[in-house]
């Protein structure tokens, strides 16, 4: 037997078999299962499929291989070597065949299913697996004989050399085809799309003679206030680019419920508002390619999320029936569809663009999304994901169920209807502390490492100036002026008198805190005001009673651990928010914080396609909780007004920061619940 | 038991069961297979399912029906009837209930597969089983507590009311799916395309409520000269308006090679004629829905037949491969697209559009077409199909093989390259016969239904005046003339003193025949010219020669029959075209014409989805015969110059027409080929 087959092994896969001798690697790889990668298709001159044998005794294996069980390197690989240059032990795959028993190492850059590593340390990674992939194939020329169309030959390429039936070759692929085949002289590469549906393969480029690429794809996550975009080699899945910019709809209406009475009120509204924001895709678009130098030609599909509202106007359909009950949505499917069918004229016509799924009415993909990248449908303790935006979508669950609801925060926590409210930009306060014995405050703004108390800051912020403060900043302020026996549990900010300190001083019948004062120098006062502390109570409290509600849906009073998602997650710090009561009481070592959970799951959707149907599952097994209509969300809002609770025990915030008691109500302010509005 | 159930009869499919009192009989058809129409589901709306009950005895059933064996009227088919009117004796099948035993024939109106009977008396009738139905359907009402989209609950209820699984709805009909479903209440009609593929059934359209349709498709045959459409109920079969127009193409070169040669010699040529034909088909679209009253929306599919270059400029595709050797098509398969994709304007963004698939380069979806429709793969004696028009397409074949050719006749049978010739317009000579005795001629033009030397015909061709000669025309004129003895077989005109007739005048070296000759009253003086027959010989030639080599690869020397198809194929005798030899001998009742049998494939794979795919299989089966690369059509096209034929015996013409043996050779005319083009 080993004078006509070897045994070979390959690492790290640990996967073995016995081959005839001659056998090229390549080939004992695909017939192993072994994930080699591979363009050219066994050519030797895409070079996707090297490989470093490994030479001498293996004991763990039970194999010595000798210096010869590879062939010597062929002509194809010296030229290969001379041309592009192969690293010291590395062999093209498709050329060297074995001619002895071989441990082989598939280093990972020569994988297809890569992992990409995520930031968070305790995220999942990334599995690549992209929907489309770069094949070259050899295709036959026409004969008379047998007469039939170039586009069948093609087919049948692609079925014979890469296993790819039946794929569909679009109408403009149609009619580029003949002049690419004779220009390739009929060695084309394809670019294959072939998803996670039952649906064909489709061809989404052709390119003549060996294409290397690599492929892109766009992540994009259309925030009611921001659009963010990641641009991901699709090959190895790590971001080339990232830009993000304002959503032009806010011209239509702050939140979303303003964009759905815009659409109401004015006919042909809701076009105008799709036009819009598919304007700002392609001009983004735009940008993360110059960016990251990359031609347009190569970006070949892109990933949405979105929330309802958002998720409507991007697709063209008119949202009114998301304003009001039942929310009936247009569709809740993931819906996959090109690039010209969703206005992008920046992609090429054959991009795809693949929109996530929604969980529900008033439950959008972007929520489905940091389902996806938070995974508490795999997660063995009780997890609370909080989405944190204009909108927040909540989530709770183990491995046994999941439930989700959204709860109208309003724009609160974003810095906007915020007296000294700003959105983050250099200038803005985004960290602030409170000495609670002074009752002093220091602070850092945007732009500057510096605090305020520290040597050089005035320096540093003379450009920016300090103008006011930001979505994080303020809910640090409002934290910390409890903390500081500022304010009381109701939320009352206290005179100078009840406080001891002259920053607090009147505003009409209520208090404000000052935080800084430059209007001698011509600069900005920065206050918290009473109004600003009630802005936030309205926003925290319809956060925590959305996280209750669920609570109580799934039969619990606490949860195991709390994961902050949102751009704005990221800077909020798990003691302030539980300060302020944002979030059930937890170890605060069991809050973390997930960053932008809704664009890494539109990653996770564009780079690996088992998660599409992995999400298109998970929001029909979600449960979900319309807070709309839910009695006890009211009950909820309000109990959860007070700071931290009115009700609800808070032991393991009172462990690390016990808060003072203490009560500035002297009759002479209305508590009373203003009106909130969905956004 | 006959207290419990009863026995149902349907006829005329002679289907019978037993089903509990009390079964709807649309249930009882359905659960038998019985073809029943329905559209809106039993809801007693649609009157689709009226059937009519029979009663008394029947001997041969073995039953006999009592008066109470149906129930009686209900309100729900008192209200039709007040509203709409039932026939006498009619019931609708989804409201009447079964008591007894009973017999119910389905009238042909109320099947879905009617059949539709064909002209010609030989055809097979088409099975009405279009790709597109329309469909009522009641969707359930959103619910917040089980949120899903208003598209999913319609897929939902396809599904289970029409067992129509995992609809594709296209995005705009989503944009429009929210204002149409709360228009209808709940219940909307669907159009729903589900093609002979295994592609997932796709809504087409949608209308609120009932909606009785019909639906229309439009079967389009475009020509190298002329684009003619047929209108069609998809409900019956029924051709509501025909409609044709010349191919604004003209202008770009009269025949397929010189449109390949513009698309060759300038850049962009092959757009430009690709714009001429979608914009005529846009106009052709207009005109035949305005003839018939019929609102584009409604007709939702359109299948096309053309030949391989007019194929490709519809499509889009420059026509260039297929001017030169290996003639490779863009694709042969047949390609399934939307409106839109073939600039089809004037039909809905929604509407199907199916282009037969083609045979090969010179073979094209023209010639699938007439195989579909004259079948020769289902044919037990030897049918020869001739496909007569700028280009001949030619088929041969019985159940155990089909060989198919092209072969370029040229224009000259359709009038163009004929001193006198002219496209078929009133005035035009299409008929004419020679008295064998005095050599005199008579004639009819198109427009008049008189001989010429019938009384009345010089004031009834007044108006049009007699102003030259068509195709039919030309091709009886030569026929005539060989018959007389005025041409001798080689296809020399004999001068007056050779044929004894002034008629034959001197024309330069040769000699013409006179037709007619209004010269001095200011008219035309319409002759046939020794040029004339010389053009026609080449166009016979090379017809006669493309079905000779097939029955050479057949192995053959005659066929059971032939065929004439083509819009022209309608107008030519076979005695006329078999004493020329443009097919090979055979009984002349043997010889049928088809009428435009592509067209008539068009409207078969309109009107019924298997019929797809018999033609994409039945394409795959048929043997290519490339005429321009075999060296034995030239022999063969040399050997038929002759009229009828060098070498070829013609039995069964020499039967009913004795050609005269005549020569009129003296030495002076060369009578050697000229040069030939496809086209």
């Amino acid at each position: 037997m080993a004078d006509t087959d070897a045994l070979v092994i390959f690492t790290p896969s640990g996967r073995r078999g016995r081959f005839p001798l001659g056998t090229p690697v390549l080939t004992a790889a695909r017939q192993l299962g072994v994930d080699l990668d591979s363009v050219c298709g066994g050519r030797g001159i895409c070079s996707k499929c090297q490989v470093q044998p490994s030479f001498g005794a293996f004991p763990k294996h039970g194999v010595t291989v000798a210096e010869d069980a590879l062939s010597d390197k062929n002509a194809v690989e010296h030229r290969y070597d001379e041309k592009r240059g192969l690293k010291p032990g590395r062999r093209l795959g498709c050329q060297a065949v074995v001619q002895g028993d071989i441990v082989i190492d598939v280093p990972p850059e020569s994988q297809v299913h890569k992992q990409v590593v995520r930031k968070a340390a305790d995220a999942r990674p990334i599995t690549m697996d992209a929907a489309t992939r770069l094949v070259m194939v050899e295709v036959e020329e026409p004969d008379m004989h047998n007469p039939t169309g170039d586009a069948e030959r093609l087919q049948a390429a692609l079925a014979t050399q890469w296993g790819l039936q039946n794929v569909t070759i679009p109408l403009p692929l149609l009619a580029d085809l003949q002049g690419i085949l004779r220009k390739g002289k009929w060695q084309v590469t394809a670019a294959v799309y072939d998803d996670h549906t039952d649906a064909a393969p489709r061809l989404l480029a052709l390119w003549p003679g060996l294409f290397e690429g690599p492929l892109y794809g766009l992540a994009v996550d259309v925030g009611s206030t921001t659009i963010a975009a990641h641009l991901c080699d699709l090959n190895d899945g790590h971001v080339v680019a990232s830009s993000g910019i304002m959503n032009p709809q806010i011209r239509f209406g702050e939140d979303l419920m303003s964009r759905v009475s815009y659409a109401m009120l004015n006919p042909g509204g809701d076009a105008e508002m799709t036009s819009a924001v598919r304007e700002a895709l392609n001009d983004l678009v735009t940008a993360v390619a110059v960016e990251a130098k990359v031609d347009p030609a190569q970006i070949v599909e892109s990933t949405f999320v979105c929330n309802p509202v958002m998720h409507h106007l991007l697709l063209g359909f008119d949202p009114i029936e998301l304003g009001q009950a039942p929310f009936a949505l247009v569709t809740s499917d993931a819906v996959s569809l090109t690039a010209p069918d969703l206005g992008l004229s920046a992609l090429p016509a054959q991009a795809r663009a693949y929109v996530l799924p929604c969980i529900a009415g008033h439950v959008g993909a972007d929520a489905a999304a940091v389902a996806l990248s938070e995974a508490p449908h795999k997660s063995d303790d009780l997890v609370l994901v909080v989405d944190v935006g204009t909108n927040a979508e909540i989530l709770l669950g183990n491995k046994a169920r999941v439930l989700a609801c959204s709860s109208p925060t309003g724009p609160a926590f974003e810095g906007a209807q915020i007296s000294s409210g700003q959105r983050a930009a250099p200038g803005a306060i985004e960290r602030l502390e409170i000495n609670p014995d002074t009752k002093e405050p220091r602070f850092r703004v945007i732009g500057c490492d510096l605090w305020s108390d520290e040597d050089g800051f005035d320096l540093a912020t003379a450009t920016t100036g300090i103008t006011g403060i930001c979505g994080s900043g303020i809910i640090e302020a409002v934290a910390e002026m409890r903390m500081a026996g500022l304010l009381d549990p109701s939320g009352l900010i206290g005179s100078a008198e009840q406080t001891g300190t002259q920053r607090c001083q009147p505003d009409g019948r209520t208090h404000e805190y000052v935080i800084h004062d430059a209007t001698p120098e011509g600069g900005a006062r920065i206050t918290v005001t009473q109004g600003d502390i009630r802005a936030i109570q309205l926003a925290k409290s319809a956060l925590y009673a959305g996280a209750r509600l669920l609570m109580d849906e799934f039969g619990v009073d606490s949860v195991d651990r709390v994961v902050l998602a949102g751009a704005f997650g990221a800077h909020i710090s798990p003691k302030h928010a539980m300060v302020l009561g944002m979030i059930p009481d937890a170890p605060l070592d069991h809050v973390t914080s997930a960053g932008n959970a809704a664009g890494t799951g539109a990653r996770i959707a564009l780079c690996n396609r088992a998660a599409r149907a992995e999400v298109e599952q998970l929001v029909r097994q979600i449960d979900k909780v319309e807070t709309a209509i839910e009695p006890r969300f009211q009950e909820h809002f309000v109990a959860a007004n007070a700071l931290p609770h009115a009700t609800d025990p808070f032991p393991e915030l009172a462990k690390v920061a016990p808060l003072p008691q203490v009560s500035f109500n002297t009759g002479g302010e209305n508590t009373g619940r203003r009106r909130r509005r969905r956004g």
